[in-house]
């Protein structure tokens, strides 16, 4: 039987991670191992300034009082003891496409996992007031019964968006380049102090010809972007060269 | 004038960041950015469940209660109220090399600014018991210079490492992958509960030809690496197009 950590960055109580949950069942051992608080945005941060604590939620469920990064390291080593078979994060509430990638914590736990060498699968939900997570539940175990079946590439992962709705099917993706800013919100306390509160903001997307992970969810598929962690930017290797003092490059 | 935005994520108060402001006023207007405490390891997290304070902590130097991607966003649309021509993070303390940069605050600070629009340089020195800034801030003025004298591409930015002492150049790099994994320390508390503390562990990398940031810290030269935000596995588009169920691809 194949052996499946399951984290998100919604937190443990989550609704979106026990519907990945059972939805993955069927196909091996699920134990899932999840921020005991929310830690949406929160990248690829790990906990290094205090200690972080294990506790057991359920039978087979355990919350870290840390990031999505830090449950998959504490799930591998300490909760497992051993490397599983999949990770897979979410199901989160709120996309994951694009540039935006690089804030999420669900996107991270899956990240982590590919650095060490563990197929991997992030999946999220276009954000609403209701979620019905069935679709994205049903999206992310057939993805992962094929990651299971094949030998997946080591250190890269899969980053699965869906719209709201049942989906028309599944694309191959890239990740979309954003054209929106952050947004601020100016606001006074009640004592006539400034405080800025961080916006969601206009969302704005480069068009990418119908490839992008944007274009696909707008369009009603489940978006899929094998992504990676290699930031270089080798297109800009040459241009970089004309940046260094004339008898060094 | 340039007008220049200076972050960090070890703090508006660490020696690093005020090495690296005075090495770049005779480059133009240096106005620093910085959180309030250390924020190392953060990624790039942004401050969404709570509003976020801006105090001045002298001369064109200001403090925000988050993180360094908050700071780099407070300071263009509150403190700048307009884009600086570049935006430097840093000096680090500590390396943000290979795999192990989409883990870093600093490195986070210059790819927000990317991601704006605006051309970015994060800056990392080795870890020692004592840190000599000043090299990593020569090379960091030298390359800053250059930027600002050039059109560099908008969405890319530079990831600047020096190892201690004097560099013996400079050299253009990709970032190295990673072999080690994270290392967790298992401890019991004086009230005979566990504890975990995530560790530096062990520090070990693939070998790329002598083309990585990694071997050219070693080597002894300022690693200038070239990064950009888009994750997209390209290589593994084809890969991926197999996982899907059949009637799909």
């Amino acid at each position: 039987m194949p052996l499946i950590l399951v984290t998100n960055d919604d937190g443990v109580t989550s609704a979106g991670i026990h519907a990945l949950a059972d939805a993955l069942k069927p196909l091996g051992t699920v134990i899932v191992v999840a921020p005991t608080q929310e830690a949406s945005a929160i990248g690829h941060a790990l906990t290094l300034r205090r200690p972080l604590r294990l506790e057991t939620v359920g039978p087979d469920v355990y919350g870290v009082d840390g990031t999505p990064t830090d449950c998959v390291n504490i799930g591998v080593d300490i909760v497992l003891k051993q490397k599983p078979d999949l990770v897979v994060s979410g199901i989160n509430k709120g996309f994951n496409i694009g540039d935006d990638v690089t804030y999420s914590g669900t996107v991270a736990g899956a990240l982590e996992a590919a650095l060490l060498g563990i197929p991997a699968i992030a999946v999220s939900l276009r954000r609403t007031k209701v979620f019905d997570f069935s679709h994205a539940a049903e999206a992310a175990a057939a993805i992962a019964q094929q990651v299971l079946a094949q030998q997946w590439p080591a250190r890269s992962f899969l980053n699965l968006n869906l719209n709201t709705g049942a989906p028309k099917g599944f694309r191959i993706t890239t990740q979309a380049r954003r054209n929106h800013v952050t947004q601020i919100s100016s606001r006074t306390d009640p004592r006539g102090q400034d405080y800025y509160w961080i916006d969601e903001g206009l969302y704005d997307w480069h068009p990418g010809g119908g490839h992008t992970d944007y274009e696909a969810v707008m369009e009603g598929y489940v978006s899929v972007t094998p992504l990676q962690a290699d930031l270089t930017d080798y297109d800009a290797l040459d241009a970089a060269r004309t940046l260094l003092p004339p008898a060094t490059r």
